[in-house]
């Protein structure tokens, strides 16, 4: 053992040359054979160490447990000599030898395990376990609109629906126009649309489409998306009964497909910003569209760089030189022929880092002519007089009345990230289910499954798709069901979730990627492409940072309607009083209680959820009102306290679903499904916690004591879900033929 | 104010009628009027709230400080009907309409600036200050490679080196290769072989022309890499003189392109397991190389797909049915027009991930007879008589040193990550200085730098990567002048930093990428390909997870040799009482320590991280030993243990940069240069410390009042540190042309 590292160093001589010296059984000849042997200047040569090797290696008994490995020695020297055997005090010299054993550092027992051919233990032999009917929680998932999602599962099955290489762009774009006319020809496109122009009503089967097309190709998705979601739902929401009649049928069929334009290159989130104008001529009844400035044109406007042939365009209003804010006009960009018309220039975006079959582009427009009928008149419009007519008095009011009827954005898109992870967990756990490496010598590899670290990596991720699938859930179902003086609180949960589950998905595909190795990185098992596909939905749709200040806004001002429209120092008063009351009280016997019934209560987790929450509610709202009462610029003082409205923000969306999940749980009546939902659900909880256990023990909300045994439980929860991790994403239900990937088929 | 969201809410109108009946100022005709003004049914139309707006602007004063938003309103009285204003009482009116404003949680002089055109504000003219010469600082990041890096970075800059579109896998794989060659000719591959061999001898020059190389195209670095760093290397540091004389030259040249064949499907971080065989035939004195099936074929191997030649193949030797374990062999694959030799299968790994100018490929071998002569002969060979014979007796010991002399690779990597994670920081930094998005009223927009969170997200990154940058210098100056017994420190250091670096490089590419909004998302701007290409760099040249693992082991067993052969149970006994001393007492005045001296004092952050790193290895170290004393299976026991040794790992490493960062720091002179330099490595030590808050409160190293500060100096930090950030990334002085980003230069 000592020569296995072939070095034998100056203490581990002098541990030798001291027993050998203290011990009263070793002959004068036996010190000097056991000298020469263990001289470090003269190793032994590979024969020896082989000899010695296969003599202890024969000797060993698999089923024997020996204390030392001088166990081992004295076992052969029974055997081999009895003769001699007795000549020894043998069990003295077993328990002296065992003694320089420990002085070397040697702990006997577990060396021993080295000679046996095959021993039991945990990491090899641990594996999948039914543990529950997947088709229960894929039922459950799915929910009442299992048929439809089993519907377009088979549609995007089908061999026509097969992957492309996206490395030619102008094949690419060209392939996923078709995909989205065979949807739009299966009704898709329009199911969100009223009707009697062609549509289904069904804004929920419009969700459920986004987010189950997102096993597949994510560019179809998008591309879909900016035609029926962006530019169909802009002209049904943003204008009048003129509108629908004229455009939405042939939008629903993809007969005329266009383009959302309101970004511009200087200004993203900031839209009240841009700089595109239009202006009134009264005498023509018409509107002049125009570009002022290189920077101001629209960017990444998707469809625009080869198939959209009209867009809604925002602009600012110009009557008579006065300055209406931002309205909204129906732009024609193309000729039949796909011709750009006279005054427009684009400019096609180019490669991007992901989604490239989405054709995006850069629009100018120089000076171009549109008649008045075009403007989208729900929420401005300019009367007969040439007069601007608005139903919403407020400047501010309209423009985020005008925004907010966008807010299925936010939800669609998080559906689809989610659909994303599921995507890549499904590829990366079954990947890690049955790849093998490294094991205890004599027995098969280790599944990487069983690995402490990669379950610490992946079964988390998991907890936390399945927490946010509930919660987007629920977000939807609040959406569908709104009522006016509910929006503020709709479209705060809206963008904080958007938020939330975008960046979850980022983190989710990027460890997955990482967690398959060099198959992670090829793109034949597509994690590369869901990851960078969807790596922009942190951006667009709001940029997550932008819209989480926004929620903290948001709770910072929860009487409020109209959350993007808060001057925070107008109402800061009100949640620094109203917290003060709302905070739980720490209890002196909880902040210390490491029993696992306890750290398994969800009522315990959301406690600590709500308290966070709460907590940095009130000390942020304290925290500006005192900026602001020192005399403090606002601006500024929400600048200095940005990173505290953040945390904030996202202490709030984590006790939504939170909540979300634990009250579906509640729900749930089949014991299996509600056992392994409750595992997941814990897991869930006490990750965030540990993952913040900073801030608990800053609060002292907790002690020590009991943030060791949290992160204790999060690793027992992760192996015992471990076994479960497989059905679990089984349950996601996700086509062979969609997640393509050689490495989980 | 109060209708400035168009809504007044049921507490907000009860508290005017209350305000009205108490205040004895008011007439009965006052009262009506306001009443009506404020009825929640009757909401003012859009002319009169504009009205009321233009009033009150036209009238207020941006030099004035307004302590109420009635202050405005007397003022309005005073100037526009003086009769009516001195029948009030004017003071007590400002000072009730003023607790009304506190009432309705309105904060009057926040609220008042509302109104100005302009006020001062910090958030928009905060900006970029020269503190430093730039160049001083590149001259101290480059030291005395300064010429080299020079020269080669005027190489890259030329207009042949342009980018080229990844799309079109042929033309780009060519197109590399043509780089790889033109770099070959300046004599770049062959800096590293020994002179006699056509080569520079100069190792260093070697790692500096792969980090340099690195600004531009990522898979030119690699394939340059595999042909000159693992094909010329393997040759170079496995063979004898017979395989320099004739192969090093025409490698050198790349004349020879060849590949370095080691990692099989099921075999990757465990390359002990690889199955493919390497059997002797004394009579013909040949090996045949064999893949016994499809999952032991070599996989990932770069130029493999098109261009290798030969490879270095790692297979099992066997003698007489005898398994000798792993050895290396020159195999050819191809001849001389490029067709794949008989015996030879080769299938391309298509696209990936990045790296897509590499080609990859998968190799089979059906029984493939080479000469004797091509077995790699400097750690094993068969004698005349067809005996195994080897310079180190133990199959561990040789198979370790035989991959620890390619142990360059992992300074070469993290080397050319960090190059990326400088390109990243130098494109999003310089954005976020210019990028404007939202502001107060009536100023310009603000630099998105400015932002407390923007700078958060950025400027930690940028500190660590400066941070990185002195521990590879410091750990490649180790590697260059290692002696055999620090062998076992060197390659853990190396293991260390490759896995701390390549992740930092991840994380830092996609916070970039995040930070530039749509920006970051087009391929023009180039954070796409940086963050693709460099993405498998956390799992090539040894999976950082895996890597860690094996790090944390070699700081258990301090005192052995090689480290990656370490059976942690021989050996732990020593750490557990060496550690025991060795902790930083807490001092009770230190722990609750907030004074900013004390925070910014090196001391104390090299004392939080030695005694984090000390403390996890005596408890990493004390747990697997009572795990093992119980009897656990010793593999078992490490897996339970698994997380806590990557934290242990990560600990180390963390200590190490920080300790070379502040070394780096004392040796600087120039004044302002250690200044700058000191504020990054304040953040870079705090930042650290917040992150692991809670293991500090846990230990009772600090208590909450202290974490608080520290988060405090860190957002102060990181303000500070914003007027630099332009300049530091300037000091990278990394040139346009490879940049190339339109959003940087």
């Amino acid at each position: 053992m000592v020569w296995s590292d072939t070095t034998i160093n100056a203490s581990e001589h002098q541990a030798f040359q001291s027993f050998f010296k203290a011990v009263d059984w070793l002959s004068e000849e036996d010190r000097k054979y056991l000298t020469a042997k263990l001289d470090p200047n003269s190793p032994p040569s590979r024969e020896e160490l082989e000899m010695w090797w296969k003599t202890i290696k024969s000797s060993v008994d698999n089923d024997t447990t020996y204390p030392h490995l001088s166990s081992i020695g004295i076992e052969i020297l029974k055997k081999n000599a009895p003769e001699v055997a007795h000549t020894f005090p043998l069990s003295k010299v077993e328990k002296e030898l065992g003694n320089l054993e420990s002085q070397l550092g040697i702990i006997g027992q577990s060396a021993a395990l080295t000679f046996k051919s095959s021993h039991a233990n945990i990491s090899t032999s641990y594996e999948t376990k039914k543990g529950f009917e997947t088709e229960k929680l894929t039922a459950l998932l799915d929910g009442r609109r299992k048929p439809l999602i089993d519907e377009i599962k088979s549609v995007i099955s089908k061999k026509e629906f097969d992957y492309v290489d996206p490395g030619n762009l102008k094949e690419y774009r060209e392939q996923v126009l078709v995909w989205c006319k065979m949807l739009a020809d299966k009704g898709y496109g329009s199911i969100g649309f009223p009707k009697e122009y062609g549509g289904g009503d069904d804004m929920e089967g419009y969700f459920t489409v986004m987010e189950t097309l997102s096993y597949r190709d994510l560019s179809t998705v998008i591309k879909f998306g900016v035609q029926f979601g962006l530019w169909g739902m802009s002209v049904f929401m943003l204008g009048t009964k003129k509108h629908h009649e004229k455009y939405l049928p042939a939008i629903g069929t993809l007969e005329l497909p266009g383009c959302f334009a309101m970004t511009e290159t200087n200004h993203g989130s900031n839209v009240r910003g841009i700089e595109t104008t239009a202006t009134y001529n009264h005498k023509e009844k018409t509107f002049t569209i125009n570009t002022p400035h290189i920077n101001a044109r629209k960017e990444y406007i998707g469809n625009a760089a080869l198939h959209g042939k009209m867009a809604t365009v925002f602009a600012k209003l110009l009557i008579n030189d006065k300055d209406y804010g931002v309205s909204t006009f129906i732009v024609p960009l193309r000729d039949e022929e796909g011709k750009t018309l006279p005054g427009i220039a684009i400019e096609d975006c180019g490669r991007k880092m992901g989604l490239n079959g989405v054709d995006n582009g850069l629009i100018a427009f120089d000076k171009v002519t549109i008649p008045k009928e075009n403007m989208l008149d729900r929420f401005s419009s300019v009367d007969e007089e040439g007069e601007f007519q608005s139903p919403i008095a407020s400047d501010n009011k309209r423009f985020f009345t005008m925004l907010g009827t966008l807010v299925g954005g936010r939800i669609g898109i998080p559906r689809s990230a989610l659909a994303a992870s599921k995507s890549g967990l499904t590829i990366a756990i079954r990947y890690a289910d049955k790849r093998r490496q490294f094991g205890p010598d004599g027995t098969t590899e280790v599944p990487i499954l069983n690995y402490r670290m990669h379950q610490r990596r992946l079964l988390p991720l998991l907890s936390k798709t399945y927490a946010c699938h509930f919660a987007m859930e629920y977000v939807t179902e609040r959406f569908l069901n709104r009522k006016e003086d509910e929006m503020q609180e709709i479209e705060a949960l809206a963008a904080g979730l958007k938020s939330y589950v975008t960046w979850h998905n980022t983190a989710t595909l990027q460890e997955c990627r990482e967690a398959c190795g060099g198959k992670g990185f090829l793109s034949e098992n597509r994690i590369d492409a869901l990851k960078n596909d969807s790596d922009v939905y942190t951006t667009f749709e709001g940029d997550n940072t932008v819209l989480l200040q926004l929620v903290a806004k948001s709770r910072l001002s929860a009487y409020k309607e109209q959350f993007e429209n808060m001057n925070l120092f107008t109402v800061i008063d009100y949640v620094v009083n109203k917290t003060k009351t709302s905070i739980t009280e720490k209890n002196p016997l909880i902040i210390r209680n490491t029993d696992e019934n306890h750290l398994l209560d969800p009522e315990f987790h959301l406690n600590a959820f709500q308290y966070r929450e709460n907590s940095i509610l009130s000390s942020a709202g304290k925290r500006l009102k005192r900026l602001m009462d020192e005399g403090m610029d606002p601006f500024d003082a929400v600048n200095v306290a940005q990173h505290h409205l953040f945390t904030l923000a996202m202490a709030f969306i984590e006790r939504v679903i939170l909540e979300k999940f634990i009250e579906k749980i509640e729900q749930t009546t089949d014991p299996e499904l509600k056992q392994v939902l409750k595992r997941l659900c814990d897991l869930f909880a006490l990750y965030q916690i540990e993952t913040h256990n900073g801030w608990y023990l800053e609060q002292g909300y907790m002690e020590g004591i009991k943030s060791k045994a949290i992160r204790k439980m999060v690793n027992q929860l992760c192996w015992e879900i471990r076994k479960d991790a497989v059905p679990l994403v089984n349950a996601f239900n996700i086509p062979d033929s969609c997640l393509s990937a050689p490495i989980a088929t």
